[in-house]
């Protein structure tokens, strides 16, 4: 007998029809002799529709703690009726609120970190022989007040779960059958990865691909947590995610390749150019600072000596493309006291990353990458490095087939293509 | 500077717009000075919604836990909603469920009694200068569970929170201007009662006018809490409730009049009449238990001896319209047992009745009443007398009719017709 946690997201309880569907497999496991603990998101559009609601109200931005009462109530909705499906079959489920559930934070309403996991009536409804559904999403702060986790919360709330139940895997349903090697909408050749390190899979999520939180995949390091990436639709293993293991890949049998994981790639990213920067030390720091003042996130940074002008310099970054012209103006605004010549911005920029284990060790890696990039034509903007990730930026409309040319390269490709099943994931 | 608990129920919050309103009725009693603790119920249609989508995942009855826990999502999202609606209009709002504004129940899923009621959480939100929202028919049982108080919860948890703060009146806002000498949609000339006593508004109430949830008045008895029934469309006065006071009415000025409240009516009732029960003890007993046994309540009974045959006696009784051909059945199904000669069941029944203060000991009421009806030429039926109250049994389609005569006859008739406004009430 084992113990499972299940972590459902939206698009799995988006209906009714969806919700029997998640009670079938939970009572399939509960009859196979393991013990079941259950954690569900709002169902489909509920969020948005609470949204919208409370926008139309109070157009300001709306206060923080009753957002989080408002929003809450979308896990309440699927779990109580996740709960009656479960019961139907004939097997006793309770659902509990994230308070219920002993998932206490702090006070950060809207984006609270959790402070502790005491899932007791969890672990009794557990011992009573009945399924367990907590909300994901959201907890309960000192001061007695509802909270939500954030983006990706109930990802964090399955893994919190797993970790203070000591439960033997946490499982993450999708409508994929787990990670692959890339997007199989870009690459039909993709091909599913069978195992990930934790390190691997936060790089991956870091650069675009869409797979858990990663708050959630951190919480599963720092607390040793197996997760398992799998389809609702099926019951076809997923990946792997695990912690504390030798660094190993899905290729592992190939001696000669290196231990690529898989390519992750991000479409919508923005350029910025600041052309001839007197060369003078601060001058980089200030552009970037003025970019950070208005919240803007930068991703990658390269600076050159300017191939236009001599004694200047020229730096570019990236960032996500809906900040672009935010972030333009900010650097713009400055352009008087900094005394930069110009700006160039692109809204047509992509990233292509090739995470695996040891790429910056393996000379061999990085070659290949750019001698398939140059023969399919594709022009590298920049570069960047980490221990187990390799990126290269490029024009968008040539992404989708640098991402494809260079799995190929890898020798990525499966032979029959990946299936991937309805919606749109999460 | 005054306490105030304002309770606004579900066609009160139905959208957006009405939200709106009912936050700047808050927000304007505020800002005259007075402390003000509101009671919301969930917003018009979602709590059919949240049933509907119960029944299509487990067609059974649902778990009552998992349906209070389904259930309580509505108020949760008015109660922020509202919340949200208040604060921009500038003044700080704070919602709280049954369990954070101490709402303590009985473990009794659907139905739960309040054991203790403890706002500390509301009086503290109060001393800070700010307004506290309440959600309304819920509470946490013994057990950490989340419970529901049945219909009319919200007027309860109104009432009980309004007795647990020593509020200075609590105000159950509607649709109409207050609780009326008679339906206004029956008699137009009906007239608004301007002070009621509790003992006259459960009779009121339970004789079929819907005015306030019957549990609310009696705790409003227990712990003598002024009630005030008003309009959300208007600040005009509405009717008071008042506990310990002298019985006294709106036409306390006419010396000559007896002192009439008002007329309660109720349209869709049954009657079922058992012929030539044999005349032995325990036999009338027997059909009642017949009834009760398949869990119909019976109103009015009335036994006589039988005008067809000799040496046996009739038996009638009332009971709601839609457990008519239940009760039928039940009664049918003793024939042989109890000996009875047949049963005749009449679905177009009605019910009027005449309500105030020491109607009983007044000879000339039921006179005034029985000839207003003669006159009319309505037929009655049965009777029945309370210290308060005198029912009529008539046949549903003079129904209407005799409620406007008899409400002519004891000059109840205002100069200017009442005025309803939108919505279905509550």
């Amino acid at each position: 007998m084992s113990l499972l946690v299940q972590k459902f997201g939206g698009s799995s309880v988006a209906d009714v029809a969806a919700i029997t569907r998640v009670a079938r497999r939970v009572v399939d496991t509960h009859r196979a002799g393991h013990e079941v603990a259950v954690v569900v998101s709002a169902m489909g559009d509920t969020t948005d529709e609470l949204l919208d609601l409370a926008a139309a109200v109070n157009p300001g931005p709306p206060p923080e703690r009753e957002m989080d009462m408002l929003l809450t109530a979308g896990e309440r909705i699927s779990m109580a009726l996740l709960a009656m499906a479960i019961e139907h079959h004939g097997v006793r489920a309770r659902s509990f609120t994230g308070e219920q559930a002993g998932m206490r934070t702090d006070r950060s309403h809207g984006r609270a970190r959790l402070l502790d996991v005491t899932p007791d009536r969890v672990r009794r409804t557990l011992d009573e022989g009945a399924v367990a559904i907590v909300a994901g999403f959201q907890g309960v702060s000192e001061d007695e007040d509802v909270t939500t986790l954030g983006r990706g919360g109930s990802d964090t709330t399955a893994v919190a779960l797993a970790a203070a139940l000591h439960a033997d895997v946490c499982e993450i349903y999708t409508d994929v059958d787990g990670i692959f090697t890339a997007d199989p909408r870009i690459v039909p050749a993709a091909s599913r990865i069978t195992r990930l390190t934790v390190e691997e899979t936060l790089e991956m999520a870091a650069q675009g691909a869409k797979i858990l939180h990663l708050r959630a995949v951190e919480y599963a390091r720092r607390y040793d947590v197996p997760i398992h990436v799998r389809s609702s639709f099926s019951d076809a293993e997923g990946t792997w995610i695990l912690v504390g293991r030798p660094l190993t890949s899905h290729l592992e049998d190939d001696m000669e390749d290196p231990l690529i994981s898989g390519i992750a790639h991000e479409m919508s990213l923005g350029k910025i150019t600041v052309v001839g920067l007197p060369d003078i030390p601060g001058t980089a720091a200030a552009v970037i600072s003025a970019v950070g003042a208005v919240g803007v996130s930068i991703d990658m940074i390269v600076q050159n000596v300017s191939t236009s002008r001599e004694g200047t310099s020229d730096i570019s970054f990236t960032l996500p493309v809906e900040d672009g012209q935010r972030a333009v103006a900010a650097v713009q605004a400055m352009q008087h006291q900094i005394g930069f010549v110009d700006t160039h911005y692109s809204s047509q920029i992509g990233k292509l990353s090739l995470v695996g284990a040891g790429l910056r060790s393996n000379p061999t890696v990085a070659g290949r990458l750019f001698a398939a990039l140059a023969e399919a034509g594709v022009n590298i903007l920049m570069i960047s490095t980490s221990e187990i990730r390799i990126s290269v930026i490029t024009d968008q409309d040539r992404l989708a087939e640098a991402v494809r040319v260079v799995h190929t390269a890898f020798h990525l490709d499966a032979e029959t293509p990946a299936v991937v099943h309805g919606g749109t994931g999460r």
